[in-house]
């Protein structure tokens, strides 16, 4: 595959809804590849503890309100809950206007049978994300990492491929880029934006495989 | 993994649609595993040529019309365009009732930037084939294998895994080990018939990959 892509060693990266368990996993990974991560949160108190928590990894890690790291940060990862993301954006949009912004939220909903996708009306969370970010590059990635696995100490290399869904070519490679900075990972490009919901989706078929297998599933893509 | 499935070596496969590339290239595949194969469509004269340019393998291929292999078969794949899956579908629910049926349709539209899902009333091809064939016991599988991979006689393994989804285990365990036949190819549970949707729309994804890649890409589920 194609390996021509920015170095993206120097940039700092944002994580909005950084104290859950998806977003620190994220910051932990960046921070540990050398990256300076800014967490964000509604809760700046909370931000600053699960920052402090990170400390002593390779790049320094911060915690800040979602609109301090958002106007910060060279990228921002929107890892906030589904049901506050459109209203997280909504109010970050001067802040997060003209960057790159990484949407690596899931809309699921789960019953007694498991996961499954719940209906979004602009197709995705990451279509979403464009249509409320008009002024951002807004890319999709990182849906199927495991939080237990990014959080883990005991993991040194995460093994799946990161699929990349973007219009914006210069944006989809440079989150390619970013995913490649977690040892183990390997950004692939997945497509459009419009085909981004299934990639969403998907995280709940792998919430099924984990439960079949007991295991903590990611996916490679072949011949790439 | 779990590898407690059913030893399906000696069951027929029928093929709805076998005429088409994917359905030719399963054929192809199963008759090399040994197992007997059969070709429908809805032209007969077609479906015997295309069972005809599959002698020579381990297995018999014959073709037959849809319903003489619907009736047939122990296990039915349907393969057929998805502009015609719904009503090929209502016109053999007696001969399918009962059965295994395996749907391997992806609902897909194409335009000048590639391909893209398209919504599905019952919310995918496999969960339309449920609805339709209430008797029988439908699985959706082999959504993801490249045609051209599966006919070219230079390529002896497929390396991807094919995610089998249903709400039978039984069903699914026999869709998995069907899938091991194929060399190269291994089934993974992929979870209940409601997650179908986003299984057989990540077709488009797959691709914009290959689009990018110049490749026949396939996915690996990681840690099973």
């Amino acid at each position: 595959m194609s390996t021509d892509l920015p170095d993206v060693s120097g940039i700092s990266v944002g994580i909005l809804g950084g104290t859950g368990d998806q977003g620190k996993g994220l910051a932990r990974r960046f921070a540990i590849a050398g990256h300076t991560v800014l967490i964000g949160s509604r809760n700046e108190e909370r931000a600053r503890e699960a920052a402090g928590s990170l400390s002593g990894l390779a790049g320094p890690v911060r915690g800040a309100g979602n609109a301090a790291v958002a106007a910060e940060a060279d990228v921002v990862v929107v890892a906030v809950p589904w049901d506050g993301h459109r209203a997280t954006l909504e109010s970050l949009r001067a802040e997060l206007d003209g960057k790159i912004v990484v949407d690596c939220v899931n809309p699921l909903g789960f019953d007694k049978q498991g996961a499954y996708a719940l209906p979004v009306e602009e197709g995705s969370a990451a279509q979403q994300a464009a249509a409320v970010l008009t002024g951002s590059r807004v890319v999709g990635a990182f849906h199927h990492v495991s939080a237990v696995l990014l959080l883990d100490p005991e993991v040194d290399e995460v093994d799946l491929d990161v699929l990349v869904l973007g219009d914006d070519r210069e944006a989809t490679d440079t989150v390619q880029a970013l995913a490649n900075r977690i040892a183990g990972v390997r950004g692939v490009y997945g497509g459009r934006l419009r085909n981004a919901h299934q990639v969403e989706a998907l995280t709940a078929n792998l919430i099924s495989i984990n439960r079949r297998y007991k295991a903590h599933a990611g996916f490679r893509v072949t011949d790439v």
